[in-house]
């Protein structure tokens, strides 16, 4: 089933940390086995899976994206937020991670993070936590 | 099962929108809770999804990428197309989206395209529509 | 269920091709219809399908990451792999392939990466082969 997470983006440009909200899905879910899919229904905004133990990771992913899209760089698009949509195709909208004995499989250092690349807005991430038990026990 | 979608691209650098013949191939499947997942068997071109309404978007992702992988940059690679084999790992050849109540939860303004880095040529897109609602009946 | 490969990086920078040990993992699942999912648990490394016919295209790839996002670049983060983060989110920590009739669906060049940008180390990519048949069949 598909559930949702409701995000407030409060900059134009900013990480926000969804991890614990997505885990308390998966949670929720009682799956004990399984995949965790996770999709942003947005063209400005992304989402992605990086270091969570220091925040200066996310202001240099966030600032070297700056600079290699540019905000302003002679766009055709004429709602001024053409570097959004770029920089929303190079980082991704979808990410998922395995879920095993009831617990995410994400490596130590890992944090899920919504990228919002025009903001402030409000936004929402859609969570699909998938049994995989049975498919196996069926067979 | 897995399915495919024929491509012509007819220029070096094009964006193609499957979105139609994606979703026909969702209701075919008569799958009303899953999630289809799409990929490119090839190694210079993509698959992503971005905003749909204005076509200029394409054309600025397109430039832009142009922009941050020229075509020449003193590559190794003989063939001329470097630059479209690195563009395929930037934006990705895997996308995939929900589906609920038989309709492809994608958002608003959002489209499916091809990205065509070395073209023009013939190409495909496999899409596996899987259904989920029997394996939460199955538990 | 979810399987490891585990990996040896001997370069800071380097594409390791583990597509043989991603197909003996679907062969010995045994499954003849499903996706092979594939996460890397890392946040300096990232794992992505592209050409492995001609080796240069790897050098092109990591060459061209290396010109876009500079080892250097007055970034905040203090251990000194900031660039290895930023490409980390730019390549994607997750991919996955069909397979069908007991094959991997992959393209004629393709073959899959291992993306180690911030070697060498000890690493690991986990595999999550999962069925497709029963789910249809349960219907």
């Amino acid at each position: 089933m598909v559930k949702e997470i409701f995000i407030s983006s409060t900059q134009k440009r900013q990480f926000i940390d969804i991890t614990d909200k997505v885990l308390s899905l998966v949670r929720e879910s009682g799956i004990e086995s399984g995949i965790c899919f996770l999709y942003v229904p947005h063209t400005t905004a992304a989402i992605t899976i990086n270091e969570n133990a220091d925040h200066s990771v996310q202001k240099d992913i966030l600032k070297e994206l700056e600079k290699i899209v540019p905000l302003d760089d002679n766009y055709s698009h004429s709602e001024g937020n053409a570097a959004a949509h770029i920089k929303s195709t190079l980082s991704g909208i979808t990410q998922y991670f395995f879920i095993q004995d009831g617990e995410a499989k994400l490596g130590t250092w890992q944090g899920i993070f919504f990228c919002e690349f025009d903001g402030p807005r409000r936004r929402q991430v859609l969570v699909n936590v998938v049994n995989e038990d049975t498919t196996y026990e069926a067979k």
